[in-house]
């Protein structure tokens, strides 16, 4: 199942496949730094429908041309495989 | 000049033109709830473009279908006419 909560072997075992991704707080959360606002904001259009099909949506925190993602399945109460399989489609 | 400080008098005066905003640790914030995360990117993408007619950018947070706004003037190190001015174009 999707949505079980990881146990921390597995979430090692995740990372380790989006290397790009840090826990922080409980949550998957990475940092990305693009060209503007503009450019910014795209990428967060584009994010955004990578969640709109998975039906998951990560926090997202828009500073100027800095974007922050963070993912979590607030249902089960921490992480789970559908965090990092979106973690992945937005950029392993 | 839009660029200057506000005195905290001018800031009061400024409020109370755009009553539905809040300052919150020196920044200029509101927050939106809308109908779900597609509607909240829409209205995100429509506050950008009157930020980047503004050439003034506030710091986004989305939270499913909720959007926070954060508006300051960090090179003149606080608040100024400028985040008055794009919150009123936001939604006074």
């Amino acid at each position: 199942m999707s949505d079980s909560l990881l146990s921390p072997a597995e979430i090692k075992q995740q990372l380790a496949k989006t290397p790009s991704w840090q826990i922080v707080n409980g949550e998957l959360t990475r940092n990305f730094e693009c060209a503007d606002f503009r450019a910014a904001l795209a990428f967060v259009n584009k994010v955004g429908g990578l969640a709109e099909s998975a039906q998951h949506h990560p926090d997202i925190d828009i500073r100027y041309n800095k974007v922050r993602f963070a993912l979590v399945t607030h249902s089960a109460g921490g992480l789970t495989k559908k965090d990092f399989d979106l973690a992945a489609r937005i950029g392993s």
